[in-house]
């Protein structure tokens, strides 16, 4: 079967695609049987976290097979996973502001930014790589600008109002996430041939570091949504 | 793997099939969770766009893989899917309806149209193409009668004498997809050879239309519901 070949002694790209399909597995099994153990608003929350890790674990399995047979970068599987899993994110931050006022437009502007740093990441790392570093430049901009919401916009503001320690240090923590975590894949981006850590790094570090990064933040992101959702259920219970 | 060929840089089409199975996936475990979450006569709201994008999913993962090894239409698998997911789309209409009043007899004038409008769209595109406008003239009638049921007719009429201002919203908001989100399918079917869009688009746009359409189509009238489900379900817990 073609599964024995896919992982060989000192492949270590094909390592993080491999535990990286487990670990979104087992953490969507985790997430949706939480669904069952929290409040009733956080059911939500924690159904979208589940979606998350299903959805990139899928996505991994496939992955994993992309690079066990070509050896290659799966740039494609890669963009489908974030477009669809970076909105989501999103939407779990709008998820946990909506009970302190978040309006949709909040939603909004956050996937718009993300939907400007993924297709302008995704041009410049699979349609126009020459210039790879004025894409990521104007990637970058759509990453800042959620970096920003989080750190300084209306999130941070609706959070900050709302009188919840509990609300204001789970905020604080994905804003950390957005800042050092999701800062993994501009690094790993910069290791394309002509970037500026070109040399420094091996070129299948991007899907290293890649790889790395999805984990930390998408089961990381879910698992500080599932303890603020945890510690506000047993509130009421 | 036959797999390893199915997304290359560049195709596009193939990458909507790609994420419309994924969305559609994530879409059918949302959906059904919900119908733990909403009450009583909702659960078979949720149950059918559940089933939706369920049929849907399954459908995308064979129509990816059809586009992947031969780079045309899967025309068949199109309409196999639309047979089964248009006439869910009409019983979600009745469903929603149904408290208020609405007979049986809508539920069948819908399907009915939709019938037509699948058939006739069926024969224009696979079996007679040479008379495409003909088919598609036949066709576009069974959707003028959806779309005056939704926006005029007794479907509209039963929400509006509801008294109940989120149903009537709800319903606004389901013709609204019916008349845009809809009407991306003939625009997608005047890319046919012959057609009113031929050599304006190329001929795999039309696959991307489709695709788009589904995407916004099935998953947006399941959230539209949904949300009137969770409003409704508020209001009695
Ligand atoms: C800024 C920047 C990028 C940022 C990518 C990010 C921030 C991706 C986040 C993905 C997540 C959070 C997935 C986990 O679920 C790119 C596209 C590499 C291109 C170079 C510039
Ligand atoms: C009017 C018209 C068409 C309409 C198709 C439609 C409206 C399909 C809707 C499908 C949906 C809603 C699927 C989503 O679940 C055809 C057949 C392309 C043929 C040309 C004329």
């Amino acid at each position: 079967s073609f599964f024995i070949a896919s992982i060989q002694s000192g492949d270590y790209v094909g390592f993080t695609f491999f535990i990286g399909s487990m670990a979104m597995m087992a953490a969507t099994v985790f997430f949706f049987f939480q669904t069952t153990q929290v409040e009733g608003k956080w059911r939500d929350s924690m159904l979208v976290a589940g979606l998350i890790t299903f959805i990139a674990a899928v996505h991994y399995f496939y992955m994993r097979d992309f690079w066990a047979e070509t050896g290659t970068s799966p740039t494609e599987l890669r963009y489908i996973d974030w477009i669809l899993t970076v909105p989501l994110m999103c939407v779990e931050f709008f998820l946990i502001l909506r009970a302190v006022g978040a309006t949709q437009s909040l939603l909004w502007k956050l996937i718009f930014y993300s939907l400007l740093m993924l297709v302008a990441g995704y041009i410049g790392e699979a349609v126009d790589r020459d210039n790879s570093i004025l894409w990521g430049t104007i990637s970058t901009i759509g990453y800042v600008g959620i970096l920003y919401e989080a750190w300084f916009g209306s999130a941070r503001k609706l959070a900050e109002n709302s009188n919840d320690p509990k609300l204001l240090g789970a905020i604080k923590a994905l804003g950390w996430f957005v800042f050092a975590g999701w800062a993994i894949y501009p690094i790993g981006y910069m290791t394309i041939p002509g970037g500026f850590l070109d040399g420094l790094l091996a070129p299948e570090s991007l899907d290293l570091f890649y790889n790395i990064g999805d984990a930390i933040n998408k089961i990381g992101f879910g698992l500080v949504i599932y303890a603020l959702a945890i510690s506000k259920s047993d509130k009421v219970n």
